[in-house]
């Protein structure tokens, strides 16, 4: 008889994990089940904020496969609207509810992979289940706000709440949508995934399309009329709001993972070796949004969900299922994101983070310019570097700039990665033709910078 | 009294080290004189066809700087139009002619910078000096194309040979200014420093603006009348030309050098240590177009003449020479351009030199998107691996793509100068989100395929 694996959470690392073993083993090996609460498998939650906006017109080219294609693909048995609501690991069986049918079902299994992905953190304030207050984690939650967005009263007046990615990009995709926004955030600098000099550059594009950003600001409470949300109540009193996008960040969805005994890290999320598989629990593996992993600049774990950390994740587990061999061997933190046609890179540490690690640093801006300054077209690129002293390692490095600047950070991460000074980095033999990068590339010149700023403080 | 640096050599390499040599020794302490053939310092020669074709309008908006910023804001002199004839290292003097106001002028110097470039090769073909006939390698060899363009009888008809990136870019500048033109190459493809496959798919976009390419043909000279050329002989017949243009390549500029004694290494370039010394010859430093580098992958010497590696190699030889520390650790063979809107970059070995350094390998292509596949303007990108094996190790890389492809050979070359395998790279935490990547970046897609190339082939 086949063996069966469960997969609990059917999005980018679930499904990854199950058509990885189904590659490498046949039906008639392995019996592959997956249970997803929501109406979707495997979209793009990152897509959403563009779907939104009308960037991306349609919901469906969000998904990049549906339950069909992984049955008739795959052979890969996906039961949509299942809430899985226990797992016994001593029984080896998971219960799920039907969401849509009522009833319940039960399934053994041989393999778990854990897969519950993160949910959207809500604060306790009063009204935070009035309609109109949305977190922004899965196609279902867009599409909720959409429907919102489309219905009567039509919302005129929003306000997102937290500045980082999702609360920037969904900002964005309200004053496209046509409406007011209001950005609220605690902290004294929007995008804090960037210092807060380099935020500074995306701040004032933010307001430059009319974004009204309100930092320092802490939200106490929501206010509500007629089961509508109508107004956010901050230290500095209440903000008119018709619709609100909480954009607070995600914790780990681990609750059942934790019952069943899993064991979490200090992030909250769920532990895992290089492998994917949770340590002392021989057949269960976990990976995605709801995993911690490594910082391999930092050397701590930390909880970073994103899709392509968990596709990555998801492939490595599903690799290792299917008899092969695969490790996952951290991250660096990097990210890019566009707001307001600005595009933003990161990788490794802030300042914050390499102060909290206990580096010492230098840090360096260099301004430059994506192709050679005489090239038509040409617009500023803004880079940061930070680089351990005296080593010069390079610890992290940010990006801001107006056109092909986002994915420069790519270079910076496989320096980074591998363990690269700034010194060394001084002479990497980057493309160079006047269409694309000034002579000395803006990585260069960067470098360059930071040795100088070392050298200056004896480094 | 100063000691003496003499530079030969007014552009990038030349004009870098004495830049740098300046920054940490002042004028009390050095004198500073470089010489200069042309009209010009510090140009960007890479930028020359796209003055040619009108993408950029003023000439000198290609002149970085010009001999009085040098005067004013760096103290060096600066001699145009003055070549020099004869170095003598014994007498510590070089001999140079007045080319404006005629005459010889000597200096004596304590420190030479040999820093003449590279000359176009001009094959030994009846009426190669007739009029109308172009190399291209310097400003003024721009500037007299331009006249040509402009002049009368105004020329229609243009032949292009050889096909590299000069030839290519110089056959679209050529289109835009509205001539007829053929392009003709030896070798069965054109832009010969990407392999055939990717070659090809950069073919079809010349073709496509019109550019007639004729590859495995071999010139054999050309014909003339009334001192301007009026054809190409080529085996298949003559083609007929009101203008022609070399894009033969270049040699390193090196007679002066090769009479003053200064070591040739097998490319024919001069030989230098990582310091950018001449060994042997106390005091004598060569840098960029005129020198030969290390290929860090083949492990052999190469002679790459780019704007990007001279201005690095002036650099280290100007930090040295003014009593610091630098190396240049060779090259790994980056280039990027843009044919017709398609973009094409490259690092580290083709096929065929990954085989004449006697590598196994396997190679892939990989078809993706530059954007995740549903964010408006997706458009494709093919990026090939060339992996050694069984090791995995990449040995080179080339991307082919519609819009921001070329700069991301950036993350292939860093990975590539850190000796990454395929299967380390699967790994790499490489930036994420809808407008600037499909979740499996390009690059990351590529490894995937290599690395299941590799397991396909025993590695």
């Amino acid at each position: 008889m086949a063996e069966r694996l469960i997969v609990v959470g059917g999005d980018g690392a679930g499904m990854a994990a199950a058509s990885q073993a189904r590659r490498r083993r046949d039906r008639d090996d392995l019996t592959i089940v997956a249970f997803e609460r929501g109406h979707f498998t495997s979209y793009s939650a990152c897509g959403i904020p563009y779907w939104i906006s009308g960037v991306v017109p349609e919901r469906d080219q969000l998904i990049a496969r549906d339950p069909a294609t992984f049955q008739d693909q795959f052979d890969i048995q996906v039961r949509l609207r299942h809430e899985v609501t226990g797992i016994d690991l001593e029984r080896r069986e998971v219960v799920a509810r039907d969401l849509a049918g009522g009833g319940e079902v039960r399934e053994g299994f041989d393999t778990l992979v854990y897969a519950a992905g993160a949910m959207p953190i809500k604060p306790a304030w009063a009204h935070i289940r009035a309609g109109g207050v949305f977190g922004m984690q899965t196609l279902d939650d867009g599409a909720a706000l959409r429907d919102w967005l489309d219905g009567e009263p039509k919302p005129r007046r929003a306000v997102v709440i937290g500045g980082g990615y999702i609360g920037v990009e969904m900002a964005e995709a309200l004053i496209q949508r046509g409406l007011s926004v209001n950005l609220v955030e605690r902290a004294d600098q929007p995008m804090s995934t960037v210092d807060g000099d380099m935020a500074e550059l995306v701040a004032e594009a933010m307001r430059g399309i009319g974004i009204q950003i309100r930092t320092g600001l802490s939200v106490t409470g929501l206010e509500e009329r007629d089961g509508r949300v109508s107004a956010v109540v901050t230290a500095e009193g209440p903000i008119p709001a018709d619709v609100v996008v909480l954009g607070l960040g995600v914790r780990p969805n681990t609750r059942l993972a934790e019952e069943a005994g899993l064991p979490l890290g200090p992030t909250g999320g769920i532990r895992t070796d290089r492998r994917m598989r949770v340590p002392g629990l021989p057949g269960v593996w976990a990976a995605g949004d709801c995993v911690e992993t490594l910082h391999r600049v930092s050397g701590m774990p930390v909880h970073l969900p994103l899709g392509t950390h968990a596709n990555k994740q998801g492939r490595v587990a599903g690799i290792n299922i299917g008899g092969g061999y695969a490790t996952f061997p951290g991250v660096i933190g990097t990210a890019v994101t566009k707001v307001c046609d600005l595009e933003v890179g990161r990788t490794g540490l802030r300042e914050r983070d390499a102060a909290a690690a206990g580096f010492e640093f230098v840090s360096v801006i260099a301004e430059s310019t994506n192709r050679a300054g005489y090239y038509p077209g040409a617009r500023p690129m803004t880079v940061k570097l930070i680089a351990e002293r005296p080593s010069g390692r390079l610890l992290g490095a940010q990006i801001v700039g107006w056109s092909e600047a986002a994915k420069r950070i790519d270079t910076l991460a496989v320096a980074l990665w591998n363990g690269m000074t700034v010194d060394e980095m001084t002479a990497l033999d980057l493309g160079y033709a006047p269409p694309y990068a000034p002579v000395w590339d803006p990585v260069l010149i960067a470098a360059r910078k930071a040795v100088d700023a070392l050298a200056a403080t004896g480094g």
